[in-house]
């Protein structure tokens, strides 16, 4: 049962990096399918639509929502449907979950915890090639965005009990895209995660 | 010229991990090398009686001396020629430096820079495998002993001008020997590092 968990920093490539790494591997990839099987197992279509509305989450777009956005009136009891599917998509194994607080919802499974991150400069550079066409954030609002989601990301781990997200402590591998390009590195990872799953 | 230098927690397994890397790449290694070199360019073997008298230097033994532990005295003259040694290795290429501020002292060169830690269980657990036999310290000297020496690394550190020895941020890979063998990743660590050298 073998359990690869990715953090990232807004911007770093980790999403990419992670999708990479789930065909590479032929794992089964986890990200925002998460938010909408407990959309689905809770019957809250609101949640969804809140998730996607980025008017009222200007700096959570649906590309960056973590669960931390949901209004209060839903969090806990998504939080606890979070944590059960979690825990079901673990016990099928051979997966990647991304963000979501796999890594510590998960602290009991055998998992392979990967946290990638990069420097401001590079993060800036990234966020604009993949920005969507009608997207036109000036630089000053990119910044924001940047830091407001990884400020979010915090917070939503120490809603978890956790208060060191991005601390390397609770990481096996940390790596840092700033200067590589994500395909560069994608089978020489897995490889070296391969080693930490015991195979 | 492919430079990799390599900063480690102490009992992190980071020097083993250096040394077969050295192997695996046919690298040539440098650390306790640099020392001596720093001695005989400044005709200073007091500096090396210093650094290898344990009874001076308790929680610096000659196993995990650094140029920091030198002597008032001695240390800015020695702190010159250091810098100048490491940067003449450097132009050598193909070499993995270890400790001694070199991925500081180098920061104008195209370097790989690694970061070797673990949890502190598995920190003493390491030390008391690599204990010499004449070597009896109980938990709580060994648990000083590893709070200490890291703790100087940390003050050499900033002597250099940098305030945040061992934060992720300042390397491209973070590696966690917490749950793994070193000689288990060597060769899939090696050809990752190979990528972002650029090979």
């Amino acid at each position: 049962m073998c359990i690869i968990t990715i953090n990232r920093e807004f911007g770093s490539g980790g999403r990419e990096l992670a999708k990479r790494l789930a065909d590479e591997l032929n794992f089964t990839y986890f990200d925002k399918e998460i938010i909408s099987m407990v959309a689905k197992k809770s019957n809250s279509s609101d949640y969804i639509n809140c998730a996607t509305n980025t008017n009222k989450f200007p700096y959570t777009t649906s590309k960056s929502f973590t669960l931390y956005s949901a209004p209060q009136k839903y969090f806990t009891d998504m939080l606890v449907v979070e944590r059960k599917i979690i825990k079901e998509i673990a016990k099928q194994g051979n997966c990647i979950i991304v963000g979501r607080g796999a890594d510590v919802i998960l602290r009991d499974f055998n998992t392979v915890n990967i946290f990638v991150y990069s420097n401001f400069e590079a993060k800036m550079k990234r966020c604009k090639e993949k920005a969507p066409s009608n997207e036109h954030l000036t630089d000053k609002e990119l910044c924001k965005q940047i830091k407001n989601v990884d400020k979010q990301r915090k917070k939503f781990y120490l809603l978890l009990g956790q208060d060191s997200w991005g601390d390397k402590e609770n990481y096996d591998i940390c790596i840092n895209t700033s200067n590589i390009e994500i395909k560069e590195i994608v089978s020489q990872l897995a490889q070296l995660i391969k080693r930490y799953l015991g195979e």
